[in-house]
């Protein structure tokens, strides 16, 4: 029951002042610098061991296995990105790289399709004994996704061949009538329904709705799997069932709780799920799981999973900006589930957060020199007390390097190299724009029409399609008017258009289309003040900025130190400016009529502080952090 | 260097009606039903032993130690507060009760004088083997408090002499040219100093003097302790120097830090010795702590110690209202400390502080029937994550029972039988109203005078003093006029007085006093909206208020769900009503023209969201939590 599809990475060229940016520093930096620190070659960095670990599988080393359990989930996650990065990119030393390493996964798996290395190498006795834990379901998932990517990327088929053989595996194991079981992290089932498409073959997809469907039946299955588990890899408890959204079937599920990227994949694999099956009790599920993600549970930064306690979603309203955890890997998943969600049902609230996510809270995560990643992405961050008293010992004020648990890097290179497919739909007889990047899209609508992106977006509003239909063709065009735009105008050829259906967020230009034809999007791009929700207790009395679907942050590189004292002026005029910010570039910052309150040096008084009149600056969120090492506020108090 | 001495207990009569409520309830209730819990005939409490771990001490009985290291402790305190108690009201079975354990106590002494149940019953071969841990000179300090409160309040020496014998020991121990050593918890320093002043005994005063001059010193005592320590109770860390203020000489000290317990018991401590010994530096010290504690590090309530990692001191301005521990014997370690600083320089700094702890965050303890207690004093209570989510989980929504480790509840006791030594102070020529508390006393200033108080204070600003003097004579009378007092009135003999000296807090009437003058001070009540200084994070946009030394809190109770929705508006007047609370009395509130924000479903907008005028209800804080659960806040946003 799709509305509209995404085009395949293949039919998309990304060609953006702000996205093709960040693709070269994934493609040009991060790519090689994972491969590099999977290989143990960064002195000083975190040891990986990834590579050994398959390469002993293979039986071309020697040596133990090291690592997390999911290890081998940072080889598949670079892997889909190298996929992704060759179809922007070609790269024939990658490839080749990237060929050999298939080669040796290939080597490693063994006769009957199994592929973990953790129990290949260190523990052969006790495969599938410990589904909540031992992740084989969810690394064997990322490698399956790897495999999609360089089908979809690249038509080639070796992973692929690779991973069909475990995917058999999977489906002759588990379902009815077989084992019962399903995976301690969720992700073969989208990795399944992803599998399915790119192969027709049916079983990977009842097998990815066997794993949904008996997720939080009775008994619970790790509870029971607990009772004669003959190892220990985390000790997790196995009564905790909110943790990984074992507590209820998915379909009675309506609050996000638990690990946060848990659910967001698993919400995502029932978005996919309810589409390829026309499950309308599935899809009310991922519409109240929407819901209360978006509308109770999310920073304005996009950040999802505020307690650092389980990397988990919190209760609503929650949202706590010091404490915050808001893990990248959490809103990427939220940005996978937005895009199911538009697939099924053309709604511009959805693409509103896949913007939201991609502009702030994914892109966060990265340094602008690619090498350091934010795994939590604070909104609040305080010298003396973020990263260093005990409750805020998790906030980092620098992005740090990998983590020995290296989840967060892989995960924004493989969405950043695959933004194509996020960007543009088609349906029968309508082309979709969902994102406003510049570029170009081929659509099979009406036998084959091209459109193409011109925009300084997100820092400048117009944006200007050109149309390539040869022949003169009949199809809808719809545009997403973002919800954060009041004004708004769309011309066509140079004359504005009027004439139009606005529906859920989307301007539906219905016409005959010739060659040559273009469309001007016009979004006006005011500074903006805003608020939170009066339940949201952490943000009383405080106001955030933003422009378009840029969220604003203020820094003491900018405003000095103790950014707790400024404040907003409620009727100071917010100014934009373009200023260059260090060695990042030149971009438009807001310049807010402000105060800065006077510490008297009593602790309470009956008066309120005096201040003095200061021009705040905040800059984009995501480059926080980018600077020297200090404060920083998104929400700052109101005066 | 005493500038002025608080009246001795049997001086004082305290007759009131906000105080000799709480004096009965402790009277009547805490301290019978202490003796009960630590007999352990209470059913469902938790189990204490602390009686019986002496009684098998001294051969009474058989059985095994049981109960914390600082078990004792809980006895010692409550002897304290039964000495207190007799002296306010006179309880001959009671009396008998105390003196007959205290001669159970002289029976588990052993021959050298040590008493500590812990290693008398259970590990007798390691006694003084590990001062950082095991609490030896903490229990024995906190009974040798009770031996001299025995002495002052009843005139009785049988405890006192049990605890010199315990004294003698110390000091023959510990010492320059004696064993290296000073307390894991500091408590043994005060009570030396108590006892010195009662005996008249040099080397107890010495002893402390060593204690505090060898604290902080290098090598780290307990770290080179852990090096040999056969036994490990804790397993704390000896190289976390800061939790027991082992971190720099004490007169080198500046900023509060570590465990707050530890922490103002030291600072009693030392401002006593400052006194004794005339140290300038130790006085220095102490003035610098002091204004660290209540100018960057205390809560509006007086609650100190805000963080629950150590129950400890944070760092300047980190006072969440929701995180926070404010344990209340850390406000009764307040309480001791401003006492002492306004024995050795006249100021009423240290006396609003002292009347800030007594009214709010001390009392705050209490369930008002005197059964129930709480640990942490919040000042933002909300339902759902108080006490619920991870980061909150030590936060009591309601008071609970007694704690295993049940250090508040005697300590309060203790301290509310003893208030009578916090009211009236006098120097050589000077008689001194510290606390506006209705009742009697008797000085020795000019040969004899006794001077009567009444007043409805703090719900009312009038107090009227009233003059025994016999023939007439010349005294300075000294009456603090507290710092939240902008207005306010002196009459002698029913006739404004405009003629007296008014120096750091206190106005001097300087005069031939005769029989029966009277003087009414009466101070302007009104309540008042309170900013926090700018750079405390938590406070920010917010107000809270009090009136006189009184503050106020929000309860659910009156003001419904979702707190943080509420704004006080900022020119809204404030009343002041008598209302009956539930079962709890009558008492002024406060009602604040004020607002609640209508949620309209978005969790974030870019218009200030609407609200509903609504009429808020504040009562004093210390009375929260006595009426139907739900949640709490001090500081509420201001529109």
């Amino acid at each position: 029951m799709k509305e509209q599809r995404f085009l395949n990475i293949t039919d998309v060229q990304v060609k953006d002042a702000f996205w093709s940016r960040l693709q070269d520093l994934v493609v040009s930096t991060v790519i090689p610098y994972q491969y590099e620190i999977m290989d143990d070659k960064v002195d000083g960095a975190e040891k990986s061991h990834a590579l050994e670990n398959f390469r002993i599988a293979a039986g071309e080393s020697e040596g133990e296995f090291y690592g997390m359990v999911f290890q081998d989930s940072d080889v598949a996650k670079w892997l889909e990105a190298v996929a992704y990065s060759l179809a922007i990119r070609p790269d024939p030393e990658l490839e080749a790289k990237a060929d050999k390493f298939i080669e040796t996964i290939g080597k490693a798996q063994q006769e009957d399709g199994y592929i973990d290395t953790y129990f290949i190498v260190k523990d052969p006795d006790h495969k599938w004994t410990d589904l909540h834990e031992a992740h084989e379901l969810y690394c064997m998932g990322h490698m399956i996704e790897a495999a999609v990517a360089f089908k979809e990327a690249l038509g080639k088929d070796s992973l692929l061949n690779i991973m069909r053989k475990a995917a058999d595996l999977i489906c002759d194991r588990f379902g009815k009538d077989k084992v019962r079981g399903y995976p301690g992290h969720q992700e073969i089932e989208l990795a399944l329904i992803r599998l399915y498409r790119v192969t027709g073959e049916r079983k990977y997809l009842d097998t990815a709705l066997y794993f949904l469907d008996e997720r939080g039946t009775k008994p619970d299955l790790f509870v029971e799997e607990s009772k004669t588990c003959p190892i220990k890899i985390f000790d997790m408890d196995p009564y905790n069932l909110k943790y990984a959204q074992t507590h209820l079937p998915v379909r009675d599920q309506d609050k996000a709780v638990g690990h946060s990227v848990r659910a967001g994949y698993m919400y995502t694999a029932m978005a996919d799920m309810a589409s390829e099956v026309d499950d309308e009790g599935l899809l009310e599920a991922c519409r109240k799981l929407w819901d209360n993600i978006v509308n109770r549970q999310m920073y304005i930064t996009g950040g999802v999973g505020a307690t650092k306690h389980g990397e988990s979603y919190s209760i609503d309203y929650e949202l706590p900006n010091d404490l915050v955890y808001a893990e990248t890997c959490a809103s990427v998943s939220v940005a996978f589930f937005a895009k199911r969600m538009l697939e099924l049902e053309v709604n511009g609230k959805y693409a509103d957060i896949l913007e939201k996510e991609l502009y702030n809270g994914i892109i966060s995560g990265m340094q602008s020199d690619g090498k350091r990643f934010f795994y939590s992405n604070p909104l609040e961050v305080v010298p003396g007390v973020s990263g260093v008293l005990p409750e805020y010992e998790h906030i980092d004020a620098e992005r740090p390097g990998w983590y020995r648990c290296a989840c967060c890097p892989p995960n924004v290179a493989r969405l950043l190299t695959s933004l194509g497919t996020y960007i543009w739909g088609e349906s029968e007889d309508t082309v979709y724009s969902h994102l406003f990047v510049g570029g170009k899209a081929d659509f099979s609508v009406a036998g084959g029409v091209s459109v193409s992106c011109e925009t300084d977006y997100p820092w400048e509003g117009d944006v200007t399609y050109r149309f390539e239909t040869g022949v003169s063709k009949d199809f809808r065009f719809a545009l997403r008017i973002p919800e954060w735009c009041y004004d708004y105008r769309i011309s066509i050829n140079g004359k504005e258009e009027e004439e139009y259906d606005l529906i859920n967020g989307y301007a539906y230009l219905d016409r005959s289309w010739k060659d040559g034809d273009t469309v001007l999007l016009e979004l006006a791009m005011e500074p903006t003040k805003m608020y939170a929700n009066p339940k949201v207790r952490a943000d009383i009395g405080q106001v955030a900025f933003m422009r378009g679907p840029v969220v604003y942050c203020f820094e003491q590189a900018d405003n000095g130190e103790d950014l707790q004292e400024l404040r907003a002026l409620r009727d100071g005029k917010i100014g934009v400016h373009r200023q260059r910010l260090g060695g990042l570039g030149e971009y438009p910052i807001l310049t807010v009529k402000g105060a800065r309150l006077i510490d008297s040096g009593e602790l309470y008084s009956d008066e309120p502080f005096d201040y003095e009149e200061v021009t705040l600056k905040a800059v984009p969120y995501y480059l926080w952090g980018n600077r020297e090492k200090g404060g920083m506020r998104v929400w700052i108090g109101e005066l």
